[in-house]
């Protein structure tokens, strides 16, 4: 199990070609069975697949919350050498049968609506969160620059998405990376559904962009605040509005634009 | 019907805030039906949704090529104000049944393999494609440039992915944007099934990265060349392999590194 791999390439430039060896980001994927049903199949960045499940069955409401500490056990698909199948294991009580029948869920490398059919499947359900406190902006650049430092396979390959957790005075608490843009978010949730510390996260930074399933999933694991290196779309920041969650795009060193909720963003 | 809406937003910049008025790209639910029957959503952005459509349907082999002349009539949801549901009349010989039980097709912003369930779905089938010529690499920084002149939404908004469409002596075709990367394809195949002239193009450029479902999309629609700004993932350069397409990743002005069939392309 491997983030990054080595590659031959031949590198043009201007006319000169030369032999490399470049890392890519591995992308692979991984089905996941529920009581040994298929269930979905995520293209994902092997490791922290036990991360990655529960964030994906715990934001897309496939898994309810008592559900959580599963059995699960990974093995190699016998007629896919490489290709892994997590089959989890879950009292059906705590599964969203009405769920597993209506989506074939697939969690792509960047998919969050994946499998929903009708427009009313895709309304966020819920009280909109009230942050405990208000965000400094003046912690966004310090941020910025540890999620930054902690991308190691972007360093190497170029092409990978980030998802760092933060408290609310700026306290660093995971980072994970993915060739998926859920994915990375999947696995930041389900890291902290795994340590019972779903309330630590105040901020979700994300060195991409932000759409509607960004600030679904977020949303579901309660986190206020939601910062991103690029731009928000249209309906996430209309979301984020009415979820009570702060969107903050363009987060670029000293710079941010708080696009939803800015009487919670403050400058101390 | 528009492609970029513009938001409020609070400029925070070292401690200085103003306040400013934002273009964000548009993200919007498109449900699409086949024969009246709720078949998936995609969250995409308004604008050629008929090309959308017909990219997505055949590329995801839900509808076969003769079927690609069907009825599209489109309509608000009288529910959800704003939303769109288009319904496809095809007659049910052309729609692969068994994909529509399935698969609960979801293309989110960005989704390619969404509704598979198992492995064994995701596997390409057919024969490798052989280019009818070979790409000289001396047209890329161009191909390049005329994308990158093309993107206007890109330009407005920071947060649109475009994908156009070249001959393989590099004349421009079409571009299409989008908040999602497998749209902006889905749009144009979209297009050349639209027009009947699939054979047209000879290469795919997208502005961003390269996943496996890219490279699916594009084998389906019998085009050698695909070449990103950013990076491939491993799997899209194992398949890639496979299936006879020449990856070209990092392509920025006169530098471009081939990671599969380097045979395939020259340096007239």
């Amino acid at each position: 199990m491997s983030e990054r791999r080595q590659f031959g390439g031949l590198r043009i430039d201007d006319g000169n070609a030369e032999r490399v060896r470049d890392w890519l980001s591995v992308e692979e994927p991984l089905q996941v069975d529920i009581n040994g049903k298929p269930f979905t199949i995520t293209m994902r960045t092997p490791g922290n697949d036990v991360f990655l499940i529960k964030g994906l069955l715990y934001t897309e409401g496939v898994v309810s919350p008592e559900g959580l500490d599963y059995e699960l056990h990974s093995r190699e698909d016998p007629r896919h050498p490489g290709n892994t199948i997590a089959d989890v294991r879950v009292p059906p009580v705590y599964v969203c049968e009405q769920l597993l029948e209506k989506r074939s869920l697939l969690a792509n490398a960047s998919c969050g609506i994946c499998g929903k059919r009708e427009l009313d499947d895709i309304r966020l359900d819920g009280d909109a969160l009230t942050p405990a406190r208000k965000l400094d902006a003046g912690v966004l650049p310090l941020m910025g620059e540890r999620m930054r430092g902690g991308q190691e396979s972007f360093d190497q390959t170029g092409g990978c998405h980030a998802a760092a957790l933060f408290s609310g005075s700026g306290e660093f608490l995971a980072l994970f990376e993915d060739v998926g843009r859920h994915n990375a978010v999947d696995k930041a949730i389900g890291f902290l559904l795994d340590r019972k510390s779903l309330g630590d996260a105040d901020l979700l930074f994300v060195s991409g962009r932000i759409s509607y399933e960004i600030v679904s999933k977020v949303f579901r694991a309660g986190i206020p605040y939601l910062a991103a290196v690029s731009a928000p779309s249209s309906l996430a920041v209309q979301m984020a509005e009415q979820c009570g969650i702060s969107v903050l795009g363009f987060c670029r060193g000293k710079r941010a634009t708080v696009y939803s909720n800015p009487q919670n963003v403050v400058q101390a």
